[in-house]
């Protein structure tokens, strides 16, 4: 996403560490860990990165927060998360909130908020923490841990747990309108932005669902 | 996103090289190159992974594909972009279409469809390519290209273009309800499906617009 156009900083705090500083459109970067978090809530799923044997490789993941670490889950045989144990891992959480339509093309651009966090994965052993992580990865999106049948002793043995310290975190906001030349401004185009949103529709019962099972109050608050 | 509940596979079509095999929930793997390019078209936003000098690296990018690859762009001191010329890259496009709201904590996931190439970046020099290149990056989303101010010659020099190959890509789409265990079927729980989507807003002309000017038809039909 272009980074032509800059704007002024949102945040006055440091990065938290070089290698998490933001480069390109450093002005837009945001390291407040308040900021952060707001973003991590925000967001639906991360795209999780790790080094693997050929190469990089990145997926599309659920996951949730505490104070000061991401969860993410999968199963045991997970070769992803396998990977990230004790190991550099990067995750992504982005949102997108607009289509910017410059006068130029080069000054096209996304509005969104995206966050970056580095750090080692640590593979998650203790059996209440690795509850809990899964309490917060099932309420990420809709609070309904405490509505669903809790996860068995077999389950719980077959679930990778893997947490992320969020002490190296960053975050980068675009949102406003283009940002054009000065030239162009007087020009035949057409400017402006066209807001993108994520919209929860109804929610649709399962086929397999007997009647008289009321849809529970954080699955309903979704789409309203 | 758990793959503990597999379905059948939706494509007979043998993955393009081991590496970019689907490993969990195989079942749900999808290799015909028609349902890659379906979901990369439906896509917004890719995220870049590359290997830097301190693990992994994703980040966020627009892109655009032509028959055989896919393209990205960036400004020429764009880290990311150059870290990836010449070098393994992943390239992950997901769209969310749901909550998946099982009875039992275990099975609760998303719908979804995601596409994974892997390859060796490539950095585009030849002129032509790489306005052809820019052109399927800004047409992406909406085909906006020739209504914008093209871009000038100094503009195209601080722009980097990569390819990918689209040869090792795969695809892996999970829809429909809950699948939950036997046991749990006459349970308490309520189980369903909440739809996700993308809503475009009507467009919002820039704040410098002078009056007069008409919205793009590629613009105006993203809220449609």
């Amino acid at each position: 996403m272009s980074d032509a156009a800059e704007t002024p900083p949102t945040s006055p705090s440091p990065p938290p560490s070089e290698r998490v500083r933001v480069r390109r459109g450093a002005a837009r970067a945001v390291y407040g860990p308040d900021v952060v978090r707001a973003i991590l809530d925000a967001g639906t799923v991360a795209h999780v990165g790790v080094t693997g044997p050929d190469g990089p490789v990145v997926l599309p993941m659920a996951y949730g927060r505490s104070d000061d670490e991401l969860y993410l889950h999968g199963a045991v045989a997970n070769a992803l998360l396998g990977a990230a144990g004790d190991a550099q891992v990067c995750v992504t959480v982005t949102l997108l909130d607009g289509l910017v339509v410059a006068r130029s093309a080069f000054h096209c651009s996304m509005n969104y908020r995206c966050v970056v966090v580095l750090g080692r994965g640590r593979l998650v052993q203790d059996d209440d923490e690795r509850l809990e992580a899964l309490r917060l990865v099932t309420d990420h999106v809709a609070g309904v841990w405490s509505t669903r049948r809790p996860p068995s002793p077999s389950e719980l043995r077959r679930t990778t747990v893997l947490a992320v310290d969020l002490a190296e975190s960053s975050a980068k906001v675009r949102s406003g309108d283009p940002v054009d030349d000065d030239a162009d401004l007087e020009g035949p185009w057409w400017a402006g932005v066209v807001p993108l949103s994520e919209v929860w529709g109804e929610p649709v019962p399962a086929g397999d669902l007997a009647a008289g099972h009321a849809v529970p109050g954080a699955v309903a608050r979704l789409s309203r």
